[in-house]
């Protein structure tokens, strides 16, 4: 999938909901492990402007940023990072351009204000949910639900594994070298239909946050 | 709620389904920590057998069986751990006796062959299901989902938090006492809505037991 003046066997990521904390981060730390990114906006300029203001070393290619749908059309694999509320409309922007491509899905299904108590979508949870959405060409693989995004910015430890959901093994395998390449573990959590257990934990999560009056609460999976 | 030749302050606890891995192990747990339990089966001769196989020190109350409506009659505190699909009879059968009493619903909903793969109940999780069932009198908070159980019954120690459940925080408290008491860290999980988090988490421990070749993978949480 690697082109012209891109390093060889580097995917190019689109990151769609790229001008929020965790999209941003995720960004960040892809560019700087030498990803081509491009981050996908509603507002193509808002898109440039959270491009430029991630720093890459010197000839590691530059963020750019673009509408959503030409974010997606430059891409090998699309990240989801939106609110809940974007979810579909985001899903219809890309879906013309998702043929074949891995879509990674963070989006969780918070209903603000009580963002601390879990919601099922009736699909089961929100990456079944785009997988009906985009249909059969798109191999939706969902990650990212349990990251404290604004960690993501910094360069503490991030003590939280990422599990990866997918009914296909081998996406999830790509999406897992994604996950390492961010600085995280990854680990295989199964079909997309268990996505719902990391969906809803960002529920938990959030409520031990509150209640423990701690930062950015994890989970760190034991034995493997 | 102590009675006499009851020591001060111990809840009287039944574990229905105490005679599986799971119940037996946490029936075990609490007995040699001073509480006493009554195991309560379907059949109270296999209760009474599970009650006689744990071994009580000296001066503790002995373990005892029932049948499970007798042994909800008999305690303070309900816990089921039942196979899912055993639930509602279990539920059925402690109704009548759970009145103002706590049930503590370990069931996850599982249903075999497929059971790395998470189901979710048309209620939004086992422990909404139970609540409905049970109706207003009794208190249901859900725990010990992501515990495996036979570890339980070993001396080592068992690299996993308990989330705990419920949508009144008192009883939330009172059955995170009872978690520490068997030797586990209990955690606020937040409103009995939330439990769909470490039931379907159990799902995927599985996938990971299976995929990663590990005895009994389980979960952390970092912050607290």
């Amino acid at each position: 999938m690697s082109e012209v003046g891109q390093p060889a066997g580097r995917l190019r990521i689109a990151v769609i909901g790229g001008t929020g904390v965790l999209g941003s981060g995720l960004a960040q730390r892809w560019a700087r492990a030498g990803y081509p990114v491009v981050i996908g906006s509603r507002d193509a300029g808002k898109a440039a402007q959270a491009a430029a203001a991630i720093a890459v070393p010197p000839g590691l290619p530059p963020v750019r940023g673009l509408s959503q749908s030409e974010a997606a059309v430059a891409a090998d694999v699309i990240v989801l990072t939106v609110p809940f509320a974007a979810h579909n409309a985001s899903l219809d922007a890309i879906r013309p351009s998702c043929g074949g491509k891995i879509v990674v899905d963070a989006t969780v299904p918070l209903v603000p204000p009580k963002v601390g108590t879990a919601q099922i979508p009736i699909e089961g949870c929100a990456a079944v949910q785009a997988s009906q959405r985009l249909g059969n060409d798109a191999v939706v693989v969902s990650a990212f639900h349990n990251i404290s995004a604004h960690k993501l910015g910094g360069s503490d430890p991030i003590e939280c594994d990422v599990l990866v959901f997918g009914d296909q093994r081998a996406a999830r395998e790509a999406v897992i070298r994604l996950v390492e390449a961010a600085g995280l573990r990854g680990l295989h959590g199964g079909p997309l239909a268990n996505s719902i257990a990391a969906e809803a934990m960002t529920s938990v999560l959030i409520t031990i946050n509150r209640l423990y009056k701690v930062d950015g609460a994890g989970i760190r999976i034991t034995g493997p």
